[in-house]
Order: structure tokens, then C-alpha cells, then sequence
């Protein structure tokens, strides 16, 4: 069993195959968001201040942190963005960028051991962003395309995925440290997107004895319905052997999926979780008589 | 891989690895429903009737037929209940009963090949059961328990089932037609009940090469929100290789998860059902300005 322990200052995570699944809440990300990209650009970062808390409640295990604004000083947003979100939550984050010196500004600030999201198998990132990692003594995001692109085959994506838990071996990253991104493609364009990724999901599991990780919306780009869908392949990728998702964690039918998963992976001891959050409210005054307590003692033994 | 092929005088239903999940609708059953047993009991066939239609409309691939009334007369009331459905819908049956004597009424007045619901691994039930089974070309459901009861070790089970289909094809039964039911245990009771049943799907697929069902909604039994996850643990199941599920059609969250679960292991071709189910309502008028067509065409290229 391989577990991937992340940290804030306080609080450690621990993703694995038998641990309750790892939520990476997505929300803070200016891509998309014009609004959150003007207003970070500008030093306002109220709406960060909520994401990362509304995140939080809803139940992220960790938090991803994106500063990607075209023309803006990303290190510089990228490290004020985490120092802030570490000041409110003490979930370990994921610190996002495409550039370098976004990544080590935002390791510099880090309280703890984050998970730097991401290096591909492309030579010139496997260069500069392995040794970051290694010196921070962090864990890493590897997304499974190189230079030539991102492949529709899943074989070409698991030799990938291979060849950078060989690279960062060789930087002195254990595998346990790296948390492979299959990339999960839109099963509307492909229509065995979803199987391909449940295969290449065990694969890297039984073969690289690897986390994975997934933007798991993706699958559903371009169907109605998207949760339902989005839902459904939650689901079936952690039955597959997924330990992670960078996710929006405030959808409530994703949310239950993976709540309903980690019941089915027995990582929900008693299903205390479960319960916690979906028991039928007590009819009027049920408190008042005092028969909460017994109520729901009862209602547990029944189980 | 392999086809179960079961029919009804006019429509072939195959059950398969590669093919959408079969739903078999459970809700032609009078255990627990004290009103459809009166009925049935007194000749009233009404809500049979009725059953039978409403499940057939949500999306049920099979029905199962059950007529166990204490005191009633079995083997008449369900060979009755059988001709009515034949003569209401196309889909094959489920001929389900604990008394031989009620499955062989149905099955002398059954058109097409049925599924016979069910076997055990207890030698009285194999020696009656199977023989029944050959002579009427029927396929069946194998339950994979014994004379000592269910065993709560998974391993324990698999050797149950393969008993089973090693007695069936003794009697010139092949593997391809008996359907094995693994038992769901309540995850409230059994903490791994979940993944117990996972990796027993996955094995008898793997190595007895067959395929499953399962009463579904066993898995929730005492845990409140049980349709969320009745959701969740059919599409891990089918993730592992589950091929059918006696279940209730009329739940919209369960068949919601089903048809993502087609969509994911790539069994809708170009997510049309999907697509034709959850797409968007159009605008009012847009019908009568002929942009129906149009509009879905370009929404399902765009896909």
C-alpha cells in the first residue's frame, strides 16, 4: 500500500489506497473566472478568502491554489494566495502553476510538504521541476503527456507516467511522493474515455503502485447533465483504484458519489460519515425530550 | 467474453460484459407488498398489470415474476402473472420462486428463453432446480450460499458459485447461462461488505468467466439516503464487472447511475441515451419554428 503524506503546519493528509478519498478543491483558479483574475491581479483576495473556506466546509480534504493571469506577477500573487489560504485552513494545499518560478515562490512561503501541481514527462519540466520538488521536500503532480502530446492511447500514457516515477527516483522522489494524472479525456468526443481511464487507473495502481489524481470533470465536457455523469465516473475510477480528484468539492452529487464510494471501500469505519451526514432530521421538540442522544445511539446499533 | 441470451417470444435480451447493464425490475413481487398479495391471491391482477407497464417505461431490460403468497396456490398464481406480463410487454422474465413446483408451471407456459431465479449450491436445490433448467433450455440465477447458509468469507462464496456452474454444466448447462449472484451484504452491518463484493465480481468474471447479478438495494439496508448509495455501489459493482441487478427501475437516482455507468464503460455508442434522455428542454416555440431538429443535431456534433 502506498500512501502520499502531504502537510500543512498542523495537519497532515495522507492520500492511499485505504484511506477515505482525497478531495483537492479546485475553485481557487483564475482561469475561467474573470472576475477572481481581476480582483487577484488587483491584491483583492476576498473571493480567494471565501473559496478556500466554503471549500473547507464542504469537505475538501486538501486545497489547490492557481494564481495563472495573463500579464500579472504570478510568483508573486501565487505566494500571497497561499500564505493567505494557510492563515485560514490548516488542509495541506496543492500549489498550481505552468511556471517555474510561480511554483518556487509558492514552495518558499509553503508551511509543510504540498504537492506541487505538476510536472509532465516533457524533458525540460522533468529538469527544472524535479529538483524543486526534491529540494522543498515535496510531493508531485505527474500528468501522463510529453512532448508529443497528450496520447489516446493509454499504453503511451502509462509508459509516460513510468518514465517520470523513474526520473524522479532518480532525483531521489520516491514513488510514494509522486501522484500520477492519467488525464482523463471527454468520453462525449471519445467514447471509451471512461473504461480508458478505469484500466489505466488499475494499471498504474497494480503496476507503478502509484496514487492518481484526475481533473475529474472532464469527463462529462460537452453532455448534459454533467454531475450525474461527472458522478458516475467518480465512482467507478475509485473502484478502479483512484485515490484522488482535483474537484469542485461544493457540488453535492459528486460530493455524495465519493462520501457513497469511500462507504463501498470500507474507508467510512461504521459508516459513521455517511450517517453523520445524511440521517433524517428528528421530528419537532425530539431534542427538547432528551431523546436525541438515545435516538440516534439506537438508530446506530440497528445498522 | 461471454453472452447470457435470454428472450421472450418476440425479443432477445443478452447479458454480457460488453453490452448495456442489464436492469431486471424487482417490483412483481408480493413479499412485503400486503395489498399485491391480496390481489394476487384473489385473481386481481390489476397492479401486476400495472407493474409491469410502469417498469418496462423507466427502463427495466427484464422483469422478475414473483407470486409467493403464504397459503396461496404458487404454481397457478405465477404461471398466470407470467402469461399476463408476456402478453403486456416483450421483455424477457425472471421466473423467481423458492418452490420447484411454481417454477416449473412458469416455465411450461413461458415463451422464449427465461431466466430461472434461482439456484443454490444446496445439493436438493441443484438436483431439482437443474434438470428443470436443461429440459426447458432456460438460463438461471445461481446464488452463490449452501447448506451451511452465507458464508460472510467472499472466497467461501466464489466456491459456492463455482460448484454451482460445475453441477450445471454436468447437466449440459453452459457457463454462458448461468448468471451468479455473488450476495450483497448490508455495508451498515458488514464494514467491507462493499468491497467483499467487488472483488467477488471481479473474480467471477476473471475466472469463472460469468455473469453476476444481484439484489442491489441489499448493500444500504438500515443507512438513511439509501437510493445515494444503492447509486454508488451499482457503479462500482459494474466497474468490477457487473453485468445485471435485480433491482427497482422506478428510482430515478439508481437508474441515473446506471446510465452513466453504460456511458463510462463505453456501452452507449456516442452517449445517445445518455444524451437523449438528459438533454436540455428547448425553448418555448422553438418546436414550431423547426429548430427541434437543428438545434439537436448541431448540440450532438458539438459533443
Amino acid at each position: 500500500m502506498v500512501d502520499t503524506v502531504v502537510s500543512s503546519a498542523t495537519k497532515e493528509v495522507v492520500i492511499g489506497f485505504e484511506r477515505p478519498f482525497c478531495v483537492i478543491g479546485e475553485r481557487i483558479n483564475p482561469t475561467g473566472r474573470k472576475l477572481l483574475a481581476a480582483e487577484m491581479a488587483a491584491g483583492d483576495y476576498s473571493r480567494v478568502e471565501a473559496d478556500a473556506l466554503a471549500q473547507v466546509a464542504a469537505g475538501a480534504t486538501m486545497l489547490d491554489v492557481n494564481a495563472g493571469i495573463p500579464m500579472a506577477d504570478e510568483p508573486a500573487i501565487l505566494a500571497e494566495s497561499i500564505k493567505l489560504v494557510q492563515s485560514l485552513t490548516d488542509v495541506p494545499l496543492s500549489i498550481d502553476s505552468s511556471i517555474v518560478a510561480a511554483l518556487e515562490a509558492g514552495l518558499a512561503v509553503y508551511r509543510g510538504k504540498a504537492l506541487v501541481n505538476s510536472v509532465t514527462g516533457e524533458e525540460e519540466r522533468l529538469e527544472v521541476v524535479l529538483p524543486l520538488v526534491k529540494k522543498y521536500g515535496a510531493a508531485v503532480v505527474a500528468i501522463s503527456n510529453d512532448e508529443t502530446g497528450i496520447s489516446e492511447d493509454p499504453d503511451v500514457r502509462f509508459e509516460v507516467a513510468r518514465k517520470i516515477v523513474q526520473r524522479a527516483a532518480d532525483y531521489g522522489i520516491p514513488a510514494a511522493d509522486v501522484v500520477v494524472d492519467p488525464l482523463v479525456m471527454p468520453v462525449g468526443a471519445l467514447n471509451l474515455a471512461g473504461i480508458s481511464a478505469m484500466r489505466l487507473i488499475r494499471r498504474l495502481r497494480e503496476e507503478l503502485g502509484v496514487n492518481t489524481t484526475c481533473g475529474a470533470s472532464n469527463i462529462s465536457f460537452g453532455l448534459p447533465n454533467r454531475h450525474g455523469l461527472n458522478a458516475a465516473f467518480l465512482t467507478m475510477a475509485i473502484a478502479s483504484g483512484m485515490t484522488s480528484a482535483i474537484m469542485n468539492p461544493l457540488r453535492d452529487e459528486e460530493m455524495q458519489a465519493i462520501m457513497g464510494a469511500n462507504v463501498m471501500m470500507g474507508n467510512d469505519p461504521e459508516c459513521r460519515r455517511w450517517i453523520r451526514k445524511y440521517r433524517e432530521p428528528l421530528p419537532e421538540g425530539a431534542e427538547q425530550l432528551g431523546a436525541r442522544g438515545g435516538r440516534e445511539r439506537r438508530r446506530q446499533r440497528a445498522v
